[in-house]
């Protein structure tokens, strides 16, 4: 018996769901919701149908995880907490500040709802959680390091197309090497914003726009560069849609940490990514969570959970024994 | 309430295991126990009874967790099933082939005693097991490597030592540079054991001892080194009590898959070690997961567990909604 998906938002990361879908064989594309017009949705997989968001609570029993990929600003904080109440529910919610929040709300509808749900499920957050949690639990005493990229912030590109002039933008964010090195050697730095990243931008600008302008408003732009050293280059819409159309990203999980008498002996913990798709990506995390989801709902344990609650053994379609004998 | 941990066998693992108790404070060492006369047993911690291991039954009911440190040949198949009766009981058992067969003898045992066990924790088997494990849950269509080293191989430095003619020795593990960057462009290289490791070795020789024959019985010598190229350095006793004393080790997790249309999209996913430690690390891990199989034994979850059954958060002290603030 299969397990029936759904996906609700059909963007990148929808996409994304519906590749992975593909690649196991246990799971079957049941709907994809959307709130655009149905009809000027094609999807890539045949005989599955589109349904208007609106539509959504027809589906109920239909649909054992909804996959819910909309954005973390707006959509997420009101849909999850919709849907949880009708369906067992995962998303990647992924702006860390909000998270108790927000895990607040799907956890209350999903209760209500008799649900299990899943929020903030990904890579960060989402893996680089889980490697910054258990490397914590191993090594009390030591000291944690995130870094990311090289990679396409969306928020970042986002930031500079609004600028008066921008026809199109891509940020790059880029760990500093110096920094990685200083961090794995053990020494456990302080390091400060500007130590850890930096950022490089690629701006499509109007004819005729003032570039220095430009430059300069995305350099001091509060939050998003002022606090980083970072690069801009013009170039053409050309090479723009030519050298940057993918949405690469990944980075770095470290922890360095001491044991022993007067803690003499030196650890470091590190979990990397190098990803050349972040939505693909994060849609087979989200698609191993939604197994274990499955397995949670028919468990009858209800709730808002994180990578945290689940155990491992429930991503995977194989038999415990079987995991057991080839990757214990 | 503190968590009481018995340490069952006092060598550099039962050491290591002491030493981390002192970085939790939610556990306390009751007692360690040892085949050797307890009056030749002295301990790093104050006030703590060292107790003959024939005596260990008396104990039951003041131990909330034995962490058995014995050997993986012919200890711990012995040591944990019978200790796993008396007291909910966990290992670091590495002997892959056989971890299925002990497995289930633990399994049985515990069931009986109606106690929690775990078998196989520590760095590999553990971490790396679980590195492997979600990694290959993420992305089902790629392929693992695992790497060892830089570090001291206990069993290769054994079999260095009974060769007729040598006083001591030391084995370091070597991963191969060019194998690993092979692995990480994402190429997916068939790799022989010859191209993924290196082993090179620090010997002793008797006075007058010949040489020439005790290094060609090392590089010859069937599973330990005849598939590898190894390095023979012959050192004097002074040099290599100065330069390896200490036992280091570590080692690569790397899984590489694919995702999208055509899996035109590769990802990278690496977990790395570097350890000052062995002993004092395993021990670590341990401590973090005695702390789970002291929770799940109040559950009443009886029977064998491993590194996938358990939920992350129940390695940490830490209150959920705290661990979500501040990791998630």
């Amino acid at each position: 018996m299969s397990i029936r998906i759904g996906i609700y938002g059909y963007g990148n990361l929808g996409r994304g769901v519906e590749s992975a879908i593909c690649q196991n064989p246990d799971m079957t594309l049941a709907a994809v919701f959307t709130r655009r017009d149905p009809a000027s949705v094609s999807l890539a997989t045949a005989d599955v149908p589109v349904v208007s968001a609106s539509d959504v609570e027809k589906y109920v029993g239909k649909i054992d995880v909804m996959i819910i990929c909309g954005g973390s600003a707006t959509d997420l904080p009101i849909q999850t907490p919709y849907l949880a109440k009708y369906f067992p529910v995962i998303d990647s919610f992924d702006t860390h500040a909000k998270i108790p929040d927000h895990f607040s709300n799907v956890d209350a509808a999903a209760k209500e709802g008799k649900h299990t749900a899943m929020i903030s499920v990904g890579w960060d957050p989402g893996m680089f959680s889980l490697s910054r949690f258990y490397a914590s639990a191993i090594l009390p005493d030591g000291e944690d390091y995130t870094f990311w990229g090289k990679g396409v912030s969306q928020g970042h590109s986002d930031a500079i197309r609004r600028i008066d002039g921008v026809l199109d933008a891509k940020q790059y964010t880029v760990p500093v090497q110096e920094a990685l090195n200083a961090v794995r050697s053990g020494s456990a730095p302080k390091l400060t914003t500007r130590q850890k990243h930096t950022r490089e931008c690629f701006v499509v600008a109007k004819p005729g726009a003032d570039l220095k302008r430009i430059e300069n408003e995305i350099k001091t732009m509060p939050n998003y560069f002022a606090d980083y050293d970072t690069t801009v280059h013009f170039i053409s819409m050309e090479e723009l849609k030519r050298d940057h159309s993918e949405i690469p990203h990944g980075g770095f999980v470290i922890r360095t940490g001491r044991t022993g008498k007067n803690g003499d002996h030196r650890h470091v913990i590190e979990y990397s990514l190098k990803l050349d798709s972040n939505p693909e990506f994060t849609s087979s995390v989200l698609i191993a969570y939604a197994r274990a989801v499955f397995r949670l709902q028919n468990e009858g344990n209800f709730g808002c959970k994180t990578v945290f609650d689940i155990p491992p053994v429930y991503l995977s379609s194989k038999p415990l024994s079987e995991i057991i004998k080839n990757l214990l």
